[in-house]
């Protein structure tokens, strides 16, 4: 099995030392988030998810959950349910949720660090609370009063669960497909009817409750994409004065067998005139869905971090233990039978590579979510708008990014362990199948890809990447002659040049052919993740050499960037090849003659 | 369930028209293996791996292999043991054994494209007559007269099995650790006794006997991998008559619990005074088994390949017949809902890199069996050494490359697929967590690296590397002028003097500081797959437009190469950056101060 300890001291280092955190939520009115209280809530979060999440992340591997076709009741696997209502006792499910509601208030950037040490901990358990943070938006959002009345305070309070109802047999990328139908009742109800599959804790027994967001077509509804509208279907009847009746028309058909996170339960969940009311606007629901799909897009990113750091904890003990031929330079350990393997350079490269994923997107995702806290609360406008242009621009590429990642650390850890690494028993291929819904869920790596391109580059014009770049600059001006950043100050500054060339010839190649957007999107996305990375790193040197961090910890933060620049920035140069080529190479073949 | 259908056309194209073996198989004495006997054997090989091995791939993914630990015995999944009856009873495999032990002495290359066809089918069930093939080639090259005649005949027509035991729980790569020893007896016997693991199809109910080739040290051995001797140990005992005596004290203590190829048995082997004899010179069995792994390396890259076409194959049926969201330029078919998914470019982009890494590593992996044929029966000596070197040379990088491309290209397919793909369903995923085997067994990636750095470049002075470049000077002198090659010859030439500067410099590194070879050593092998993989679609295009195919083909050939050349071959750019940063990023961070 896995082993997992949460690494708060990189954890606070990001916080404190490279975003600063202490000046900055107090600026944003958190106030309550001092540097003891934020301590005191990760202590705490390593606590739980250590010792209560991680020992049952095998358990729900192997047992899975279960689905009596009979009642359409879903058990989830052995300790699953426990662990949830020690979770609701502890109050973890309103961490960030507003105050009137009876959550904690806290900043999202907390929130995003106690998330990555669930998803590390138990990424299929951390799927069950997980939608109930995007339900409690939209409803908070859109929703009328009586609805953000007796839904919101059991969905922030972790006593109900909530789901995402999009995805339909013929329709998960393009949503103007969907079938599902919203007939009205009287008293301002509707009766839904249709299949949603791929329903994460569309139903289990952890809470008495569940809240479905749903999106359906209404009688009168225009075709495709623009007809849809979002309502709020719980699994049990509730009433406007938020009193809980039958059981409403709405059931688990099956489950589906999936290659990993097996303890999360991915329903078939059939509505047969199921009850429900309208949320927002009529015809609304697909911009309404898209208030939660984006902080779900952030999350989903957090899973792939919180994956690579526990795959890169495991290899990194393994190949400290594993003792297997000796060192090309001579023996290192000569009385031992060998050395162990991490004085190997192509298992240290392995590990760096991981080491630099984890630790540079680690800065990476929490800087979105101090954005997201910025944009919601900054008294400036100006720069409530910058963060929130932030946020835009650079969610698809932390889910993107922080997914792919996640294989790709996952896959060096693996490798570590050799054969090894290959059987269930050290938890690392229960990893990388885990690892590998990230890339799929909440849309793919290219809808990603589509989205930064198309919306946040072209359509936002580029809003997000100006105030990125103007970062980026900054801080180049500002070390530009600090001995400790020699060797990627100018690298990075280059980069971002680099960046911005490629940005307008894409936009450029686009008006003219717009194929080019699809054809540039995953390329110029992982570029920009890697150049995004490189800045972290810089910055993540800086606050080092200023910190009080020991010795060894600015050691590791110095060499790592050094590897980052010399040995995976390059992969830059491919993408930006791949993306100079253009759309000719990818769309002259004929569809018909794929075939070999 | 994910579909199979053998690539004939392909397969042929890359045969004939490519590797023109009409002519080079008859050159060799192969006058047997005209046009007419290859194509018939191929269109058996397609018939009975679609419709006898493809249909039990899922079969032996779900229920696996079971094991009885009262007897030790295992029993395969429902359906497997019939199957190598039909297999055995139509003389599969002694296809490319010597005729003098019953085989049919039909060339490698055409061996290669049948194995090709087995692990698309069903990668699980082809590792019960893989292993037969190295203890066949062991036995033949180093045993006695009496085992070569006891032992071939039976392991030639496929009614025993072979094993290779090699791996202890605390060696793996490190074989010179290993403990099981092995004690004379009478009559030129030994005791062998120790725990072997992860022994593929140590144990089955396919074969009345399995014969098994150990790694053991004698009693006066020396220490270390200078101190290991090969013995042949059958499961029931084989006197020098041929008598099938009792049953050996050798027995299946228990099944890995594995990602995947569930289908195939993964044993743990304890062998506790079993009797067996000694095979060659004492104390030789580490180079004896070499015999065994280099055959068996090879056999691992045609593995990587052959799950990378069935998932291409699979994903591209997909891709046509799943209608989601309209063109970016323009609905391509308006009276449908939507389009399908292969008109979007990065789902081309997916689907080309499959294409350009299957079709090219086709050609790659078949070049190398055509080598091995004629480093076995050339009559110039000097064209035999040359083979030889050009065999030893890409062994690792068809290991490790077809290996890398098989993880890449099941990754790309089960993209294709969305959620669908994570989902038993489809199969996407069983090709997926079957292809990260192939990574690790029979040397993972990084030894595969090594050895071409540290063995093939430096110990053999790169004399497979000479002989390569050498054919890629002479194509690229002779089609300088070819217009259907513009775009891929000058690149292809810079690259190749680019590899050949490369390898300069990291021999030079490597003189001055051992590291510098591990430090180089991945990064080396996948460059020189990239460029190994230009060369292969140049000529391929070069093939294609001399051909008779039909234009369709050949616009495939000329648009994927293309594809190659703009949007793959970049990845040599990071590659080449990584190894010119040499070992220093590697190496400077103490071990200590991994953990962030």
């Amino acid at each position: 099995m896995s082993k997992y300890t949460a690494p708060l001291r990189d954890m606070r280092f990001a916080l404190h030392d490279v975003l600063g955190i202490d000046t900055a939520l107090p600026a944003l009115g958190h106030e309550e988030a001092g540097r003891e209280l934020v301590d005191a809530v990760l202590d705490e979060a390593a606590r739980f998810t250590e010792s209560v999440l991680a020992p049952l992340n095998e358990v729900g591997d192997r047992e899975g959950c279960r689905h009596d076709k009979a009642t359409g009741a879903v058990t989830t696997p052995t300790g699953f349910k426990e662990a949830y209502a020690q979770y609701v006792e502890a109050g973890w499910p309103g961490l960030t949720a507003p105050t009137e509601f009876g959550g904690q208030g806290l900043p999202h950037v907390v929130g995003f660090v106690q998330k990555e040490m669930v998803d590390s901990a138990n990424l299929a358990w951390g799927n069950f609370p997980l939608l109930g943070h995007g339900a409690t938006e939209a409803l908070r959002q859109h929703g009328e009063d009586w609805q953000r009345e007796v839904f919101l305070k059991p969905l922030v309070s972790g006593e109900w669960t909530g789901t995402m109802c999009l995805t339909e047999p013929h329709c998960g990328t393009d949503l103007g497909l969907l079938k599902t139908r919203a007939e009205p009742l009287d008293g301002g109800r509707y009766a839904i009817s249709g299949t949603k599959i791929f329903i994460t804790a569309g139903e289990h027994d952890m809470a008495p409750n569940i809240v479905h967001l749903v999106l359906a077509r209404l009688p009168d509804a225009p075709s495709g994409s623009k007809g849809i509208s979002l309502f709020v279907v719980p699994k049990f009847r509730v009433d406007r004065d938020g009193n809980v009746g039958e059981r409403n028309a709405v059931a688990c058909g099956s489950l589906e067998h999936k290659m990993g996170i097996h303890g999360s339960a991915t329903c078939v969940m059939n509505f047969d005139g199921a009850e429900g009311y309208l949320v927002g606007q009529p015809h609304k629901g697909m911009s309404h869905m898209f208030t939660m799909m984006n902080a779900a897009r952030l999350a989903v990113g957090l899973q792939g971090l919180g994956l690579s750091e526990r795959a890169l904890q495991n290899a990194l003990a393994y190949s400290r233990e594993r003792l297997q031929s000796r060192s090309l330079s001579g023996p290192k350990l000569p009385g031992k039978p060998a050395d162990p393997i991490i004085v190997h350079p192509d298992v240290r490269r392995m590990l760096l590579t991981c080491k630099a994923l984890v630790e540079g997107g680690r800065v990476m995702a929490y800087h979105a979510g101090l954005m997201v806290d910025t944009a919601e609360a900054a008294g400036d406008p100006a720069e409530r708008e910058r963060a929130e242009a932030l946020v835009e621009f650079m969610t698809p590429i932390v889910k993107a990014c922080l997914t792919e990642w996640g294989i790709e650390c996952t896959y060096h850890a693996l490798q570590c362990f050799g054969g090894h690494g290959y059987i269930a028993e050290h938890g690392m291929e229960q990893l990388a199948r885990d690892a590998r819904i990230t890339t799929l869920y909440e849309g793919t790596t290219g809808i990603q890809a589509l989205d930064l391109v198309g919306r946040k580059i072209l359509k936002l014009q580029g809003a997000g990447l100006k105030a990125f770049g103007a970062m980026v600059a900054d801080f180049c001006r500002e070390h530009s002659g600090n001995p400790a950043l020699a060797g990627l100050v100018g690298p990075l500054a280059d980069k971002a040049r680099e960046w911005e060339e490629l940005t307008v010839a894409v936009a450029k190649a686009a008006a003219a052919n717009p194929e080019e957007v699809g054809a540039a999107s995953y390329d110029y996305l992982m570029y920009s993740g890697y150049v995004t990375l490189a800045y972290w790193w810089a910055r993540s040197v800086a606050a080092a050499e200023a910190s009080d961090q020991p010795e060894g910890f600015k050691a590791g933060k110095r060499e790592t960037a050094r590897f980052y620049f010399q040995r995976v920035l390059p992969r830059t140069l491919a993408h930006a090849g791949a993306i100079r080529s253009g759309a000719a190479p990818l769309m002259s073949l004929d569809a018909d003659h794929f075939d070999a």
